[in-house]
C-alpha cells in the first residue's frame, strides 16, 4: 500500500496563500491549499481595499479573495478545510496532523498562516469590524477625513497609527488603560508633540456604536480616576462612564502570529511567534526557514508591513523558492516517483 | 525667491514605481513620479498577466499599469515625462538632474527604475515581443503547452528557464553562441540530464517569424560549424541556416538595471549594477539604500524574482519606509517649512 505525497502543501488561504498557489499551480505544482481557521485570512476583515494596485476604484477585501481563489483553482490549486495542528520536520517527507484529524505528508510546506489583530472585546466589535472599525489605519485611515476617531492601544504601532490617522482625522484619541505609554520614548514623544493627538490615561474601550450601513457612530469609555483597572470593567465599580460621537476606531494592541503548531519543530520563531526567514546574499530576503522544505510568506513572517499587495508579493516568492527547492530535491534523489511506500493503517 | 522641495520623487513607472506613488499618495504625501524612458516598464511588454494576483481570467500587462496609474492618480500622485540623468546625494535635499534638463529637489527618492532584459537583436523581435517572444518562462511559459520553444542564452538563468519551459513544452532548444555553457555545473547538469531540452551549440538566433494575430511560428537560426562567432552573423559567412517550426522564443540573456545614474552617488551597488538595500533585523529586507533619504524597490534591486506581484509588494515597501522615515526627519527638524531659500536663476 502507497500513500500520496504532495508537493506542495501551502497552510493558509489569505493572500499569501493564494498568491503562492497560483504561481505554484500555474508551474504545473498542485498545491493543496488548507484554508486555516479564518478562510481568506485579514483582508475579509476589510470592507474596501483601495491600495492594492490594480484597482483604481478599490475591491472589497472578500471580492479580492475570492477572486484570488478563483485564479488559483484555475490553475488546478485544491483547496481543503483544516489548519495544521502539528507538524514533524525532521526528514523527508514533512508530516504534517490536521485539525479534521487527517495527516498529510509533503516534499514542501509554505506557511502563510497570518497574523491575527488582537481584539479588544468591546461591545459590537463583531458586527462592525471592516465598518468604521478597523485593525489596519495604513488600509482605512484615508476613508476616515474629517472624522473623530480612537486608536486603542499604548505601544509602538498604537503611536504609528495615531501619527498617521492624523494626517487624515480631525481629533485622533489614543485610549490606553494605563497612565503610561508602552511605546519607546521616541514615538511617545512624536505622539505627545503632536496638536493633533490626544490621550485617554486609564480608559477601556467598552462598546461600539454604529452599524454596517452607517459605519461607526460612536464609542462607550470608561476610565478609571484611579489608576489603570487590572480586571475587566465590571458594571457597578467606581468609574466614569463616557459616551464620544467617532467616526472609527482602530484597534492596536498587537498581532499574534498563527505558529503555535511550529513550536516543537526546527523553524525559527522570533520572541512574539514570528517565522524567522532566511536572508540570501546581502540584499534580499529569501523566504526558506530554519526547516528543509518549509517556506514562510506573508503576516506570519513581516511583523513590518503586512499589507495585501506585500503579502501577494512573497506569496510568489514563496512558490518561486519551493520551485527552485523541488527541482535541486528532485536533481539530487533518483527516487522522485512521488509515493513512498508506507505500512497500511489498520 | 524659494524653490519648492518634493517630499518624494519616484523614480520609474513600472509595477513598482505605481504601487509606491499609491501607498504615498494615499498617506497625503504628493509624490512626483518620473515617467523613465519606457514609462509602465516591463510589464508593457507582456500580453497577457495570468499571475497577478486578483485576475481569475488574466490581466492585459499594459492594461495593469494604466488601472495602476489611474489608481495613483486618483490619490494625487503627479506623473512627469524624464528620467535621472545625474544626482547629488550629498545632504538635505536630495538633488536630481532630469533628462529634459530640468532639475529637482526632494526630500526623499524611491529608485523604481527597474532592470531592462537584454535584447538579442533579431529581426522581428520589436514586433513580437510579448506576442510569443518573452523574455520571462515564469511569466508566460504556461502559453506554450504542447509548443516547440527556443531559449537563447547560456547561463544559470537560461538553464533555469529551459528547465521549467520543459514542464510546457514538447520540445525545448536552448540556442547558445559558444560551445560550452556558461552556467554553473549544477544547472548545466540538470538540463543537460533533462531529456525534454536539446542544444544547439554555436548558433545565433537571426530572426523570428510570425505576426502580432498568430504569435511565433517559426525561427531562424544560424550555425557555425567551425566554432562559435566572434562578430554577429553577415551574409555569405560559411554557415548552417536553418528554419524551425517553433511556437515560443524565450530570451534569457540577462538583465540589465538601470542604475547609471547612481554610479557616483554613496548608492551601494552590486557588481552587476543591481541596487543594494539594507537588512533590518534578522529576518526582513527593507527598501533603504546606503544614501540617506534614497529608497529602492522592484527589479532593480530585486535579481532573485522580478516579477510584477513582487514589486508591487516592494513599492508599497518602500513608500511605508519612505513615510517613517520623513516623519523621523520631520521630528529632529524643528525647520520642515517645505521650502528653502534659493538663489535666483537669472
Amino acid at each position: 500500500m502507497t500513500e500520496d505525497i504532495q508537493d506542495l502543501v501551502i497552510a493558509g488561504s489569505g493572500v499569501a496563500g493564494l498568491s503562492a498557489a497560483v504561481y505554484a499551480a500555474r508551474a504545473d505544482f498542485v498545491p493543496l491549499v488548507l484554508e486555516g481557521d479564518e478562510p481568506g485570512g485579514q483582508l475579509t476583515l476589510t470592507t474596501d481595499v483601495e491600495n492594492y494596485l490594480g484597482f483604481p476604484e478599490g475591491v472589497g477585501g472578500m471580492e479580492l479573495i475570492q477572486r484570488g481563489k478563483e485564479q488559483a483553482e484555475q490553475f488546478g490549486a485544491e483547496f481543503q478545510h483544516g489548519s495544521i495542528e502539528s507538524a514533524e520536520f525532521d526528514g523527508q517527507p514533512l508530516k504534517l496532523s490536521l485539525s479534521t484529524g487527517e495527516s498529510l505528508r509533503t516534499r514542501a510546506l509554505i506557511v502563510a498562516t497570518g497574523a491575527s489583530a488582537r481584539w479588544v472585546g468591546a461591545e459590537a466589535e463583531d458586527e462592525l469590524m471592516g465598518y468604521g472599525l478597523s485593525t489596519c489605519a495604513t488600509c482605512d485611515g484615508a476613508f476616515h477625513r474629517g472624522d473623530d476617531v480612537l486608536v486603542v492601544g499604548g505601544g509602538d504601532s498604537a503611536m504609528e497609527e495615531a501619527l498617521f490617522l492624523a494626517r487624515f482625522a480631525d481629533t485622533v484619541t489614543v485610549v490606553h488603560r494605563r497612565d503610561e505609554l508602552r511605546a519607546s520614548e521616541i514615538m511617545a514623544d512624536r505622539a505627545r508633540d503632536h496638536g493633533g493627538v490626544e490621550f485617554a490615561w486609564n480608559t477601556e474601550l467598552l462598546a461600539i456604536d454604529g452599524s454596517q450601513e452607517e459605519g461607526v457612530t460612536g464609542a462607550t469609555l470608561v476610565s478609571h480616576p484611579d489608576g489603570y483597572p487590572t480586571e475587566k470593567y465590571e458594571a457597578g465599580e467606581d468609574v466614569e462612564i463616557e459616551e464620544l460621537d467617532v467616526g472609527g476606531v482602530f484597534y492596536a494592541i498587537g498581532h499574534e502570529p498563527n505558529t503555535d503548531f511550529l513550536r516543537d519543530t526546527p523553524v525559527d520563531l522570533d520572541d512574539d511567534g514570528y517565522v524567522q526567514t532566511s536572508t540570501a546574499g546581502d540584499t534580499w530576503a529569501t523566504t526558506a526557514t530554519a526547516a528543509d522544505g518549509v517556506f514562510a510568506a506573508g503576516d506570519v513572517m513581516d511583523r513590518e508591513y503586512q499589507q495585501a499587495v506585500t503579502a501577494a508579493g512573497m506569496g510568489s516568492m514563496a512558490a518561486l523558492d519551493v520551485e527552485e527547492w523541488l527541482e535541486s530535491a528532485e536533481a539530487a534523489s533518483t527516487d522522485s516517483t512521488g509515493t513512498i511506500p508506507t505500512e497500511a493503517d489498520d
